[in-house]
């Protein structure tokens, strides 16, 4: 049996590229500092690397994975299941983490996954997800439990993919598609999206239709306290 | 004589490259379409595509510059000293009319010129320019007339230029030197830089201090009214 542990802690300034947020991960399994460096690499990328409350990225971000060996259980090597096992449990932790993190970002009122699909690659996919996580517009609409489609879209347009087709692109709030065919859904009800946009977790889903790639960022809404927090943090 | 009138519109969603920011611009002067055209793109380099509320590209921006060659001036042509100055007349203009605009800007409490000097190519200096530009927290300090140095170094820093000799870096805002050698400057008071800040106009210049290339940019704060107005502007 091995046991992992994580804190972590972060709230604005949060845009990780390992930048204020701080995690430390424990464990008593048994590792080479080489093997533990790669499986924290691959998880952070996966989780801390992927959200953002502000685009503003901090300047001490840190996250440390450390291990004592204390368990019983046998060292654990690339191509053992049981290292497979204990990175996706180590993946697990961080993606919890992360999502507290944003769950607690300053102002925050709502929790959003904003997961982008069929892109050519992952990459344009990301470029897309952090466009819309990063827009004021989208981010108050957010706040204001506003379905406003056309900020989403128009984030999507302004993105920088090359030669993207906006024809091609659907999004949809939680289960109900707003846009499809590069326009608004002609079964979509503004009811419909409010309802979703209501919830304090939601997904904002983009299809670009021009590959397999996909990326998955967390973020929140931009409201009044964050703006109050920044503003007033000395008075 | 030749008479130039412009007339422009904008206020939130702005981050022209040309995108809801309408700009006309009428003369009674004569010139050939494409020469037309010539000095309009380059007017619009430097003015409307220079300026930034939130970052949010409107889906429908224009500029538009017409000439009715009703003048009894002679035709103007490029390399005529007549041409350069209607030139620098209508950049003029554009640069009026953008400041307007980001002075207009939703929310916006106070109006921000933003100069990066000393820079390897004017390329990056707008880069660092619009890092500084976009970042919540610097936008919400600006809207609390918080000379807080660290946020905007920190937009520096992560504004991506391969090489960054942070140590070269001095940060101004107006006649105050708040960073020095890449760190708070010695002689610095938080007075000074209150005082400063205070002001409806200032300018945050930033140098580089690897080249000598230069851009400047216009933007505003975030205030309260700038997630008001985004969040509730349809109830």
């Amino acid at each position: 049996m091995i046991t992992i542990t994580g804190i972590a802690k972060g709230s604005g300034m949060i845009r990780p590229d390992m930048a204020t947020m701080l995690a430390f991960i424990a464990t008593d399994a048994h590792l080479e500092s080489g093997v533990l460096q790669q499986c924290l690499a691959a998880a952070v990328e996966q989780s801390f690397n992927r959200i953002t409350v502000d685009g503003d990225t901090s300047t001490n971000d840190a996250c440390v994975l450390v291990a004592t060996a204390a368990s019983p259980s046998p060292v654990l090597q690339p191509g053992d299941t049981g290292y497979t096992a204990f990175c996706e449990a180590v993946t697990g932790i961080c993606i919890e983490l992360a999502q507290a993190i944003v769950r607690d970002g300053e102002g925050a009122t709502r929790f959003v996954t904003i997961a982008v699909e069929s892109g050519g690659s992952s990459e344009e996919c990301l470029q897309v997800a952090y466009t819309i996580a990063h827009s004021p517009l989208v981010k108050t609409a957010l706040f204001a439990a506003d379905p406003n489609w056309g900020r989403i879209l128009a984030a999507v347009g302004r993105a920088g993919l090359p030669d993207l087709d906006i024809e091609a692109v659907a999004i949809y709030l939680d289960e109900v598609c707003i846009v499809r065919d590069g326009a608004r859904a002609s079964d979509y009800t503004e009811a419909a999206g409010q309802q979703v946009m209501g919830r304090d977790e939601l997904t904002i889903r983009v299809a670009l239709g021009r590959g397999s790639g996909r990326a998955t960022v967390w973020t929140c809404d931009l409201s009044y306290d964050y703006v109050r927090i920044n503003a007033e943090y000395r008075t």
